[in-house]
């Protein structure tokens, strides 16, 4: 049965004939398989969002170091080309957190097929409460209140935390907040990733941070309920404010790499 | 105005607004720039084919060494999450092709827009000629033919080559053809990219080779005739033989790395 406003809500993003999980994600997606009455024909779209900050050397890593450099191995000139190695931090960037990231047997990011990293996108704008305290917590009640004003969250859907700290990137003292070893920016609070997992069929969860637990965090109670229930993550997600509440589609362009724990991401949105 | 034929698939793929180019990419998206007739509301559709191998340390490469080579710095039991480093060849697995890659001012990955990576597909089956010619060339008479059966490519489309090499993935000798240091598979010849350059509006080549040009190339003529003009590449496409001829719309989810001559891509196709 679908909940009332969902068959809307599905209407206006994806057909889909269900979600086909694969390795780790086999559980999750048997569990959020949308009923044949949910896979409806698709409205268009109108304008394409990157959501995407360019990775440099210079953006701003959890660590502090650089989360990517580039060598050039190959030179024009010399050898008739350009080519570069990297060595990179598969965190770095707006990347995308695999369940192996915060748990044993949890899969890598190539477990996950296509039908769950095109899913429904619900926006939950905190920047008013985020702007008075940079540690804020987004709590089950502003997850209520999304739902009271744009119904119910669309089955397997990502819901995105807009901060406002997607402006920062170019700061990285403001990014990352980063005083006396301790970091600070919002995030997810474990008690709304727990009723997210618990009452709703959501497959991922994003911030426009660096990461789904808050800056000061130090047990990384997010990314333990979410990651460790075979769900995904997305940070350092980029120009969500372009966004409406309800109704974008993302597509989570993750790059397919065996047994890793995560990587960078090309994210679109269909609005 | 449009020419015959390419309405009708415009309208069945996406609502573009138009290209909007960015950086080396500006001069081509001008040149491409369909009319606002083109720009109708699109059709949905019904399933979504990943065209990206995973990529691992076996997955065969143009030189031979592995591609990737992926590091644990943080391992669960130890530190409380795993994350690895990536040591990355940007032109390894499925990858994209930036113009910087064979031009010296050429646009590296992060300059192309994402309407430039939405795009509609067109994919020339090759399979018969490849079979028993694995050095075969595509031909701009391969192009003809398949516009005589399709109708014009459509405008801002990507071309791909359908040679079935993508089933030889997991066999490097037959992938790479390596015989005496010369590789050996099908690619595509010299006088289709100057064509496609000169008499259509495509932003992209998809090869399900190793490499643009066919394996035995010496001077990569495909690579500076494509990617010198501007436009983009796509190696190591997977699962091409699952799509029709004409109809499906790509999205290229290309890691936006600054300055980087090429990148692991996730492909996904809409049909």
């Amino acid at each position: 049965m679908c909940v009332p406003g969902c068959q809307e809500v599905l209407r206006r993003t994806l057909t889909r004939r269900g979600f086909v999980g694969a390795g780790a994600a086999a559980s999750v997606a048997a569990a959020m398989a949308p009923g044949p009455a949910q896979a409806q024909a698709p409205r268009g779209f109108k304008r394409i969002v990157d959501l995407t900050h360019t990775l440099s050397p210079e953006f701003p890593t959890f660590f502090g170091g650089p989360g990517i450099e580039l060598q050039r191995q190959f030179d024009l000139e010399r050898d008739g080309f350009n080519l570069n190695w990297w060595r990179l931090i598969e965190h770095a960037g707006t990347h995308f957190d695999a369940p192996l990231h915060f748990s044993a047997k949890g899969g890598a990011v190539e477990s996950f097929a296509p039908d769950t990293l095109v899913v429904p996108l619900a926006v939950v704008d905190i920047r008013a409460r985020a702007a008075k305290n940079p540690d804020y917590l987004l709590s089950r009640q502003d997850l209520l209140d999304w739902e009271k004003k744009h119904r119910r969250l669309p089955n397997g859907c990502c819901v995105a935390m807009l901060s406002g700290w997607g402006a920062y990137v170019t700061d990285e003292a403001k990014y990352t907040g980063r005083r006396d070893g301790v970091l600070h920016f919002p995030g997810f609070s474990s008690e709304a990733a727990q009723w997210l997992v618990g009452e709703r069929k959501v497959w991922g969860l994003a911030v426009d941070t660096l990461s789904l637990d808050h800056g000061p965090s130090k047990d990384f109670a997010v990314h333990r309920i979410w990651l460790g229930s075979g769900r995904w993550g997305l940070e350092s997600v980029a120009n969500l404010h372009e966004l409406p509440a309800t109704g974008a589609t993302l597509m989570v362009g993750v790059a397919k790499v065996a047994g890793a724990t995560g990587a960078p991401a090309r994210l679109f949105a269909f609005v």
